[in-house]
């Protein structure tokens, strides 16, 4: 069904290229935004292009952040002395909720996967071999997802890093192998933290 | 889980506003906007406030216009002899998929229903009363949702126009009762109005 009017039909097809959204949740979704106030309707835009402008990556440990460092980064109670390496930002928010763990993190933006043409120099792991540059970190621990690819950059990364005397650890499979980090509980994560081996 | 940037958070906040849009969802999307290129951010930014502010509504059937009339009422091959009353724009589009009906729309933008405080001037029966004074229409298809508030609706509005002298239906119970109108398939929808019967 194409609506006939022009800025109503953008509106929904705006929302449903979304994924995980269909035809019939964009159009609700349209319609919510038909009945909101005009004020309502500028501050929902305004939020858009807010976190689209504001939100940059952070300098130290390429996670979200909206200043040059991220919050841990620029905190001083975070242990600097470890990282943990992970896939994507949202796996950040998933270990901090944890309350476990008080190092600092890396976030490689994806994983290495030659299917989709992803090699070591698409993800940030340049960014997170400049950081050890310094002497300070001891431990890196990989936190990348639990599959095939998630695998393999934690594996590429541990070798590049081994030369440089850097323990490297990974996950203990307290993380159910083949699903994303993303949507592990709080106990699950915890134990897998704590029973980190070093690989 | 709150997320720690203002700007991020206050995107899936806008998201989580809307009906059937859950946290995850939320966060999902707001990621996805995050993912977006700058002018794809602004155009989608774009499309929320041109749908607010271009979308009125027609000063005929109060359905949805870009303009001071609708599509269908400024068509000059839709018998004007005939409106549909529906409470909900998203009807008009139901019943446009079946490509039966070739009269006109009048849209109530709600049922009566005392328990929410929507009481006959509350939806647009004025506007619908207006319509009738020049004597080209000649029946008044009552399409409100089969729920109590539609009917009740339906009977009200039929009360007020059986003194006029016009006739007035009501679609066919091929619609499934308790249901909303919006969902029902086609075939279902081109039988009731068939089947309709004069109240």
């Amino acid at each position: 069904m194409a609506y006939n009017l022009a800025p109503l039909q953008n509106l929904i097809d705006q929302f449903e290229r979304m994924q995980g959204i269909g035809h019939k949740t964009a159009q609700r979704m349209a319609f919510y935004v038909l009945g909101l106030s005009d004020s309502q309707a500028q501050e929902f835009a305004k939020a858009i292009t807010d976190a689209h402008t504001k939100i940059k990556q952070c300098k130290v440990c390429c996670d979200l952040a909206d200043d040059e460092l991220c919050p841990i980064c620029k905190d001083n109670t975070r242990d600097k002395s470890v990282i943990c390496v992970v896939e994507d930002p949202r796996d950040v928010v998933a270990i901090e909720r944890t309350h476990e763990y008080k190092g600092t993190y890396h976030v490689l933006h994806g994983a290495i996967s030659p299917m989709d043409n992803i090699g070591p120099d698409q993800i940030r792991i340049k960014e997170l071999i400049a950081r050890l540059g310094s002497g300070e970190v001891e431990e890196v621990i990989m936190a990348t997802n639990p599959t095939v690819e998630g695998e393999a950059t934690a594996m590429y990364i541990s070798r590049l890093l081994k030369p440089m005397g850097i323990t490297v650890s990974r996950l203990a499979y307290g993380v159910p192998v083949g699903a994303d980090l993303e949507y592990a509980d709080e106990i699950t994560l915890s134990r897998a933290i704590e029973g980190r081996s070093v690989i």
